[in-house]
């Protein structure tokens, strides 16, 4: 009982053996990734679409909710940049943007994603992620980071552009450029032109200039709050927003208030498909990070305990004025290269979050959207990494396919289609490449019991014999392939007197595959050629002995393929080892 | 040039050497195929919801253009049952039945599926009838016999029933069926009786009445004429079409008309993808019987230009007042029995249609249609076939899933649904088994070279090496759990400090499971273990070699798992050797 508890409530695990040095650290990484997450929080919430606290709510129950369920020590949950954006996509189909609605969908979305992840956590789904293969997730991530920093260039200018697709964002950019307002785009270019060097310029010059490596890194992390600061206290000291600047205007001064999700069928069956499309996205995405930072460690993440402890994140945030929020990338290797030694350290955050949420929201009164729109340019744009390119095109074409289509499906039709496309691409090119298996006919190698490709190596065959090791598993897509092989390779005057199918490479044999066999044993039969087994794997053996192939089949199984030959080409093996001998 | 014109006209082929005898056998065979095509022709027209004359029409022209593109000799296309089936549910979506605009919406289906079967012949397209397993095609075959029986009972009661699914029909059924025109039911009840027992009882009465095999043979395949005539007969001496007998009523006599499709964009959006599943299902169906009639003579057939022959087959059906044809079963192998040769015997049976729609049609006037409904009935049951279910059951689970939840979805969704929902089951089930692949712990069997699993055999192992046989492909789907797989074995405080994965049933390794290869290699270097691989193929290394993975690798690839012992555990190995020699 208590073992199952503990199962699924991974704090009295780690809260158990609590101890000061833990806490210390936990408070420094706390420190530190409040500070990243205040403007981070903004910044998201305007991306969604959203008014700037439902950032900040995002980041306060559900991160509590994450440290109490989740199992990585250094996850940093909260609100992130590309679940931000399908959470626009997805709530912009149903409600306009800036009405009551949209913000209670944005709730609705939060709850079914929630459920989702629990459910699927609870019925230890967690695989399901591995259906996104790495490329596919690497395009994704680079085609989001493209469409993200396009769309927040209408803040920089302060001009009303949109769309879902690259091509309607540069449409709608180009159709707008007029309207830009100059006080907008000269604090918007400064940002972004200022938080790029602060990124890549900073840390060498402090550490030049004598700074230890860890305050050299604390002062660029607080960048964007540096930024925030000065552009809201120019923006209220020269009255900007009197001259057209956006700015993010009245936040309300209160802890996370208690909200209820729109629960109409409607409206749950607009959202359920990007829901799940959400959670998938976003589980992955926080897995891949918490996976890797734990085996930097030797720890161990539990992909189903971290479905739950996500689903109770988004749950939290929807009964709290949040919206879908996953671990994010970036602040979660902050967290780590902070300190973070466990979960407390997100609860801490959210402690740090909670006091801005009840104290510091007139602060930001004044602070322009083209600030907001600066810092998440210039951390996407850190997710954008067309090498996968390259990779892939190097190793492996039809990975490659995979990532360019996703990267052109994502950018062309945004990244719902997009990323469904990539999925089904991925599926489809394996099931391509399974349908057509590698089949290598083998002879003897001399002074062995060792059988190669007769393509590739110099053996010993017997035109009597025909010899074949099928490099795939035999199931319903291949399965024909192999009946025509065969086919093809015994042309009508052929001396062939037995085929051996050598199964070492053979992991399955589907009833499809049973039946094409079947087909095959009876036209060998009818030509009066004999069909063999080898090294038929035990799981397989087992499964074929439940049928009555076995019995049905006019030849032998044979535990190695040296077995079938010193019994079907006798003369051949003897050959073989007079040619050793010599 | 010749050649490339043989290739895609087999006419030239088999025409050049075309006997006397060859004439004889074929003549024989398309009389009896002729006579056993009038009443079905008919019928399945009924089912498609079209005029009786469509099924002739769809049974002259499509069959030449076969015998001209096609390479099977013995293939009789024209309509079939499944394909009618599916002809009316495409249909009924975009007209009503009995409107031109019905029969003209047929014509676009036939276009559509002749263009697309062409258009994948040209493209070598034809292994994407493959991804249909043979387990989702018998329940298939079996859920539409149903559901096809189900839709005539409304003629057999003469009632205005109706219904996709199995529950529609029947309710539709039991609402209507104080309305029965009980005349109908008589002349139905007694056909489909008699040609239940023309099917089971006849033939061996016959052969005991001292008739010859063949005699026998041809009186029962002549039963659903017989029972034409006599039910036409009486319904004209009775005077019953008077009295509610629904009737085949005028049909115009006449040669194939010149039709032509509605090419309308918006009429080809609403048919496009039922036009795909008709192709791809006609396909399937008529491939298999091609197929397994020509292995019995050891001909050959060629997949990509049986898609060319049964696309120009329904293009001819498009503009000659036809619907979508393909090969059927039953008549093919009645058309093999009965002696066909060449497709020749299909131009003799398409003549033979041509005379019975140009002059003999008048004689069907007072055809009742409850006897059409009851030729259709008693084919298609014999489709009906439950036993795979229990042959799936034996062999694989999920084989027999993927088989019930076709039939329950074909029978509860209807065909479209069924056949879809069987695919993506299929493939479904595929990806989840290669998603937790077996993975075997291995050692030496003392005195050989071989290594087994540990579990099943008697073997030498060592503490410090973990040697792993991986019986999968890695790919994106179980990238991950192999990573898993490897650190869930070496918990804390384990003694392993050499870690081979032996992968000789390895097929691939795609960009996703080298990134996890990565991770692993970084994991175990980061704790001092060991990382090597053994008994990788030629393909798979070949691409290896291609990505950075093995520069990085801390350990080594060996070319046979004995190797790696050799080396990284030498003690184990003399242990066995002392442990075979005792």
């Amino acid at each position: 009982m208590l073992q199952s508890l503990r199962h699924y409530l991974p704090i009295l695990d780690w809260g158990r053996s609590y101890s000061r040095g833990a806490l210390s650290n936990d408070l420094v990484a706390a420190v530190i990734v409040t500070i990243m997450l205040i403007p981070q929080s903004l910044a998201y919430a305007l991306l969604a679409g959203l008014p700037a606290e439902a950032g900040i709510y995002a980041s306060i129950v559900p991160i509590l909710l994450y440290t109490v369920f989740g199992t990585s020590r250094a996850l940093a949950v909260g609100p992130v940049a590309v679940v931000s954006l399908l959470t626009a996509a997805a709530i912009s189909e149903v409600a306009e943007q800036g009405t009551m609605g949209y913000a209670t969908a944005a709730l609705t979305l939060a709850f079914l994603s929630g459920a989702m992840l629990f459910a699927m956590g609870v019925l230890r789904l967690g695989f399901l992620a591995n259906f996104l293969s790495h490329p596919v997730i690497a395009g994704f991530i680079t085609a989001s980071g493209i469409l993200i920093a396009a769309s927040q260039l209408r803040h920089i200018f302060g001009i009303a552009a949109g769309g879902d697709t690259l091509v309607e964002l540069v449409e709608s950019l180009v159709t707008t450029l007029a309207n830009t307002n100059l006080y907008t785009l000269v604090i918007g270019a400064a940002a972004t032109a200022f938080l790029f060097w602060v990124r890549k310029g900073l840390k060498p010059l402090l550490r030049r200039a004598g700074l230890s490596p860890m305050a050299a890194d604390f002062a660029a992390k607080a960048g964007p709050v540096a930024a925030v600061v000065v552009t809201t206290v120019a923006t209220w000291g020269l009255g900007l927003a009197e001259r057209g600047v956006a700015i993010v205007g009245e936040v309300p001064q209160s802890l996370p208030p208690f909200t209820l999700p729109d629960f109409s069928p409607a409206l749950i069956g607009q959202l359920a498909v990007p829901a799940l499309l959400i959670s998938i996205i976003g589980f992955v995405e926080s897995i891949s990070v918490a996976q890797t930072l734990a085996a930097k460690k030797g720890q161990r993440i539990d992909p189903d305990q971290e479905l739950i402890g996500l689903g109770a994140a988004n749950l939290g945030a929807a009964f709290t004025g949040g919206y879908p929020v996953t671990g994010g990338f970036s602040r979660s290797v902050v967290n780590y290269d902070a300190g973070a030694e466990t979960p407390a350290a997100g609860a801490f955050t959210a402690v740090g979050l909670a006091i801005a949420a009840a104290f510091l929201t007139p602060l930001v009164h004044f602070l322009p959207k083209a600030t907001l729109a600066a810092t998440i340019i210039v951390a996407v744009l850190g997710l954008v990494d067309f090498k996968i390119l390259k990779k892939t095109w190097a190793y492996s074409r039809s990975d490659f396919w995979a990532v360019a289509a996703t990267i052109l499906l994502t950018l062309a039709f945004g990244v719902e289609t997009g990323v469904s496309a990539g999925v089904l691409i991925s599926i489809v090119l394996h099931l391509l490449k399974t349908s057509k298996p590698h089949v290598a006919e083998v002879g003897l190698v001399p002074g062995t019991h060792h059988f190669r490709n007769v393509n590739r190596h110099q053996v010993t065959t017997d035109p009597a014999l025909l010899s074949l090791r099928v490099d795939e598993s035999l199931y319903f897509v291949n399965a024909r392939f192999l009946e025509d092989c065969v086919q093809d390779r015994i042309a009508e005057d052929s001396p062939v007197k037995n085929v051996v199918l050598m199964c070492s490479a053979v992991n399955e044999i589907d009833f499809s595959a049973l039946e094409s066999l079947e087909a095959l044993n009876e036209v060998l039969t009818s030509r009066g050629i004999g069909l063999h087994l080898s090294e038929v794997k035990g799981p397989v053996m087992d499964r074929l002995k439940t049928s009555h192939f076995l019995d049905e089949m006019n030849g032998e199984v044979f535990l190695s393929q040296y077995d079938a030959w010193r019994k079907l080409a006798p003369c051949a093996v003897v050959q073989a080892e007079a040619r050793a001998a010599e």
